[in-house]
């Protein structure tokens, strides 16, 4: 039977032009990660089940990948579901003994809680792998895709966000991309504000509307409020306080109780050290509020005008590790979108366009010993150049449009007239220079 | 309710120390594969269920982990196994509509056929990716793990066979596993060899008994070829041929034919250049089989006398992207079982004991002004060190170890009497040198 070449939706294969780009903006933020001191780990990309559900509300856990029982378990698992007459989906669980991870931050909970006693606190990890969700796929929205965490565990202290800026800043202007903007609210002062509205509805609840502002719009987030059940007065207190305020002076304008002072102080600490030491614009934006339930401090996304959604997004957590049983930890992480990110830099053609990550030649195969050739390659590599032979003895033209189309900066030749002479011969391939040397001189040649 | 903080069965977390190791190992091969002008691609962890069934034997479909279906296709695919009175595994087949990869020559087949005219042919791909196998986990055999790839596709030269084996030899004599063998064989002596003994048993089959030798013997082999269908007479003849024939010489007493003469000429010219140009020993091995239904010419494997298993493999393959649509297509590959010789290294002690990959430095935190800190971080960075503040001002003492339990190559004071006189005092955590600094040095320092 003949196979699909497809792949499944939502996936991607990535050509060699694309992963030059991929790991150049990898590289990238990998070496600056290690710059700050952060250490890599890995985790596997299947967890246990019950590791992942439970932990991202119903709509995560809608969208995770199970992977499928095999051999007794599976026909257990099979036997118990059928005698049952009504097959719910949530009842599949027991099909699936495993996951595939969802995002990096809560296999990292479950990693610091189970090697808590091989790690040094504070920790300061990156973490750059594959994520999985079975989302609807659309533009910039994939079913796999890559993320990028740092996180410092075991501090409170500030000096963690603001080194988390830093990193944002350094990262983004390197990239060439000046346009991006940090923005930073505080889940403490939003939950101060919300105290102050005299609301009965639940933080978490009003913080999920919140997030969608930037998407839905201001109209569409006081229906959705309305319907979480705030009043009318309280959505109209709630919005005069989040709306217009983007100044750390006209934070002080706030009514004062304990929780939005904690917040204020500690975000006039961070926007003072930002202005002075990070790469970036930092702006304080009282309408943020980051989706997930877990944060509790400074909460921070970054994005750029050309592009719609959030390029980067974290955050401060007291208890992620509370419910792998190692509660009281408080730490701060942020996580770069690297394929929104990559699809940002195509865009705005920021990214490397030779496949190669050194100077490149091609040896042509024009009837010369092959030994000589072998040899040829050995001394250009010696010299840490990129060096290929054209396997076959095809005809000129045929080894030259492979050179051109590969991107290849140079091209040897030894054909009959320098086998006599005991020459080659190098053309640079976008000059078109060429220059007669003697095999050994190649090595010395391609190191300059 | 509390989540359990293990991982699958079979599956790893990677701590700073191993990651350590690894990068050094996957940065080696991919600088040493990007200097032979392979170029990277990736493809998707997962695959198309038909992308992956029936590739690799009975065996193989049943070490697949699959990925469960999803919503409505889910309900319909549980309706109508649930039917049926005896559900088998295979008829679970409905109930996963993609699987994760088994290996990287599958996926790179698929990607071949469905790409091929975005690129540029012969075309050299470098792949370093996980790999998932239900398989039972064993101490070397994991249900996670990596491979790295190296394959030359839409070529039938054998220089291509030298460069594998070139870059075989630089792999391991740069890691320092001298000792490494790599041992050849070619699949259409061995073909040549099976039909002198007269036997009817289909080539596939024998090939599968040979592959064990190493594992079980010659007297079980014996036996499962015999079982097999082999005549006592056949297995005499079949065992004298490829048991004490290593020498490209001894080969020549081989009887004639035209599958035995094209196996042993190309054998002949590669083992000849491998002498002159490869840094390990090549050992011809007639009792090589290589599991693999698809491998059509010469075969590869590589050994390490301390470790049972082998750690890498590959040959070369005629049609391999011919189930895919795109018939007639030679290539030659080679796997490095990153894990297994991750695990060599470990155990030989060859790999750096540093987490950090360049010089680190840790400002202490002692009470000095916290912009102080940022500012002497910033200019360590710049002279591209790693540095690192702790982050709350604990105990001296508390610092110095976490100082040193991270391995920091320095650390950095500003205390009272530092501050007073305008200076700051490093200290190496090595030899316990001290050297006193005024700020703005720090950056030349750390040049050095």
């Amino acid at each position: 039977m003949m196979s699909s070449t497809s792949v499944p939706k939502g996936t991607r294969d990535f050509l060699p032009d694309q992963m030059s780009g991929r790991k150049f903006l990898l590289n990238l933020l990998e070496e600056l990660f290690q710059r700050h001191a952060f250490l890599p780990i890995e985790t596997p990309s299947m967890e246990k089940i019950d590791t992942l559900l439970g932990k991202y509300g119903e709509e995560g856990d809608r969208l995770i990948f199970k992977v499928l029982n095999r051999g007794d378990r599976l026909s257990r698992a099979l036997s118990s579901i059928c005698s049952q007459s009504d097959i719910a989906v949530k009842e599949t669980n027991s099909l699936a003994d495993a996951a595939l991870r969802y995002d990096l931050t809560i296999p990292f909970a479950r990693f610091i809680s189970q090697h808590r006693n091989d790690l040094h606190f504070p920790f300061k990890r990156y973490q750059i792998q594959p994520v999985w969700r079975a989302d609807r796929p659309q533009k910039g929205r994939y079913r796999e895709f890559v993320q990028c965490d740092v996180d410092i565990i075991g501090s409170s202290s500030i000096l963690n966000e603001l080194e988390l800026i830093q990193i944002t800043g350094e990262a983004f202007s390197s990239l060439g991309l000046s346009d991006v903007i940090v923005k930073i609210n505080h889940r403490k002062l939003l939950e101060g504000i919300v105290t102050e509205t005299g609301t009965n509805v639940p933080f978490q609840k009003i913080t999920i509307v919140l997030d969608k502002w930037e998407k839905i719009g201001l109209e569409a987030v006081k229906n959705e409020l309305s319907q979480a059940g705030m009043k009318e007065k309280e959505i109209e207190v709630l919005i005069r306080y989040v709306h217009q305020n983007t100044s750390i002076n006209s934070i002080q304008t706030l009514p004062s109780n304990q929780m939005i002072e904690a917040g204020c102080s500690e975000l006039e600490q961070i926007l003072d050290w930002a202005d002075k030491y990070c790469k970036v614009k930092v702006e304080l934006d009282l309408k943020l509020a980051r989706g997930l339930d877990y944060y509790t401090g400074i909460i921070i996304e970054a994005i750029h005008p050309e592009f719609g959604s959030s390029i980067l997004g974290g955050g401060r957590y007291d208890n992620l590790t509370g419910m792998f049983g190692l509660p009281g930890v408080s730490g701060v992480g942020i996580s770069f979108g690297a394929d929104r990110i990559y699809d940002l830099l195509s865009l705005k053609r920021l990214l490397p366009e030779s496949p190669f990550n050194r100077k490149s030649v091609l040896i042509l195969n024009l009837g010369a010993e092959p030994e000589w050739m072998i040899r040829a390659a050995s001394l250009i590599r010696e010299s840490d150049a990129v060096a290929d032979i054209y396997p076959d003895e095809s005809k000129l033209k045929k080894q030259m449009k492979f050179a051109n189309d590969k991107g290849f900066d140079f091209v040897v030749f030894m054909g009959a007239k320098e086998r006599s002479e005991g020459t080659l011969k190098i053309r640079n391939m976008q000059s078109g220079d060429e220059l007669e040397l003697k095999s050994d001189e190649l090595s010395t040649f391609f190191k300059k």
